[in-house]
């Protein structure tokens, strides 16, 4: 088997770091899942080993998230963006104005937004953002009483503005893209219409997205509803309407096996939170070496982008910085390409003792280039 | 490493049969690919080393299907029944009717065009069949010049019907559902405006839809179109305008590689043509007991589904075949829900000596339940 025996430290913002445990077992079992004679890969979707296998990935989250069960859990393709679509199809229409209000908190929730224009009106709750660092406050938010919901994004990978609270949607409909803060931390699912999050950042790699739905939002698909995104027709099929991405499913299993075995969602938030508050706490006390735009109240325990050397970076010292990061080893620490800068990605795969590397390495690289 | 040394053999409808070559790759380098320390399924989709895989299964495949630089050729999500939303959704407004003609041959044409009835207006070019063991004549076939496509399904899983011919549309923009017989032989794409195929019958496991489109065809969507289905904007961004399903893009990497190394899709039309030949030479030769409702001349070299003892099928020696096979080791010969009976299939990674096995094992039964 090849192991280069390289410590690589994976900080990519998605897809990411799986746990070594999971890519060991699924190793493992490659060529012959237990005993078939034959991989998952290969599996057809409508046989009973891999119904079983689909069955405890759901029975395994529902227990994970204390899913009610009046809520369908529906694993589907297209990611998060296909979300963007597919939520507008299929909730816009439980409004006879066909109106839903949007906070747009980041680049995310800015593209679903203009995806959900297609389909209906759309109305954003707060007076645009000069800038992506803070969450507007709730009391100044124009909620429409008629939208037919209301849909927030839960962490913003882009800008690292993470919600510290659920909105109160005075009785609408609430709509969360969990997708990259998704089994982080225990979260009560009750306070939720529907809840979407891709795979490949907290629970596993890309190709799968869960949907968690309130069963009585079910059955108001539009029309020109793709039928692979209609969540009653695929609720009804136990997300087998049509052939599913199988292999993703499997290893989406793995990791909430994984996360069972660590302890469960209280462990992830624990781990979360210690992990993001030794990255804050060095750039707090960096003398403004470090520079993290987001207000402290809304940063983000997922990503955390940062400049070097002043508000707006150094790209000296940046790309002085990635290249010497990834001499040691830690990859995928450059920010998305519309902000730039750097940004640390500590799903939950990414261990405290990896993040402490980071740590080390960053105030070494302080004390190098800071007079 | 797992292997229980079982020589099973695949015979599944799709997801089905990898190659062994494919899968001792994927299992050796699933650690660590290429020394690069991380996986291939937690490696962002935005590094080097992905688009480096993307774009090498992109010019594998142009080089296989020798396919023209007027055409794009696109990787999505959502399998085929995905594109039976997204073919309309691309196409039906390249005329100002927005209608589509449509041949139904079987459950997945009939599938498509029931989709297509969404977005504008669907004719179907021929009378209703009976049953799906023909192909009506083209001579009869009522295409509206009008028309925005003309769309048909090569082969037809289900019901084991292939076209052996490409239609004659007038002029019209031809669509194909290639799925399962994508690759299985050399294929003139000029002829086409559209081709589709998911990629877990031939080239790779599920997840990876192929889009194979005239340039020219670019940038007719509808407005209500999802933006990962706009063909325009994917074919824009070469398949990464979202995270795709990365390892399912890798894996079909490997098994067009495979394909290379074989000696390219004639060998692989030699050997389905072979493969499929032995089983209908038995069943031709079975004086009855083996029966294939597929007319002779479109019969499938994919999917050949049959009954047992008499036309409808004897229930009880089609069961005892299912048990018995599985017990020497052949797995995933049921027919199809619908349809019931034997279904086996034969996609370019079933050997032509494991399909002469379960010739032995059928003239075997044959023997012992033939008076």
């Amino acid at each position: 088997m090849e192991d280069s025996g390289k410590q690589v430290i994976n900080f990519a913002a998605g897809p990411s770091k799986l746990p070594r445990a999971v890519l060991l077992q699924a190793q493992k079992e490659l060529l012959d899942y237990k005993g078939l004679g034959i991989s998952v890969l290969e599996m057809s979707h409508r046989s009973a080993d891999f119904v079983k296998i689909i069955n405890t990935a759901e029975n395994d989250l529902r227990e994970l998230l204390k899913i009610p069960e009046n809520y369908k859990v529906i694993f589907l393709q297209g990611g998060g963006t296909g979300q963007f679509s597919a939520v507008p199809l299929n909730l816009i229409g439980l409004k006879e104005e066909k109106c839903a209000d949007y906070v747009v908190t980041g680049a995310w929730s800015a593209n679903a937004a203009k995806e959900a224009e297609k389909y209906g009106k759309v109305n954003i709750v707060h007076s645009k953002l000069e800038a992506y660092t803070k969450i507007p406050n709730p009391n100044s938010w124009n909620l429409n009483p008629n939208a037919s919901y209301v849909y927030y994004c839960a962490n913003e990978t882009v800008h690292g503005v993470e919600f510290p609270f659920i909105p109160d949607t005075k009785g609408t409909v609430l709509v969360c893209d969990m997708s990259s803060s998704f089994l982080s931390k225990s979260v009560d699912v009750t306070k939720f219409g529907l809840i979407f999050a891709g795979a490949q950042k907290n629970i596993g790699c890309a190709g799968v997205t869960v949907v968690i739905i309130k069963e009585d939002l079910l059955g108001h698909a539009l029309k020109e509803c793709p039928i692979i995104f209609d969540y009653k027709v695929q609720g009804s099929y136990n997300s087998l309407y049509n052939t599913p991405t199988s292999y993703s499913i499997y290893i989406m299993g793995l990791v909430l096996q994984w996360i069972k075995n660590c302890g469960g969602a209280e462990v992830m938030e624990q781990n979360s939170a210690a992990k993001s508050k030794l990255i804050y706490d060095l750039i707090d006390g960096s003398n403004g070496f470090y520079v993290c735009l987001a207000a402290s109240e809304c940063r983000s325990r997922m990503n955390i982008p940062f400049h070097i050397g002043n508000v707006n970076g150094d790209t000296v010292l940046e790309t002085k910085f990635l290249d010497k990061a990834v001499k040691n080893n830690m990859i995928s620490l450059k920010g998305h390409r519309s902000v730039g800068g750097i940004r640390v990605s500590l799903y939950n795969a990414v261990t405290i003792e990896e993040t402490q590397k980071l740590v080390h390495f960053m105030i070494n690289f302080m004390k190098e280039h800071c007079v």
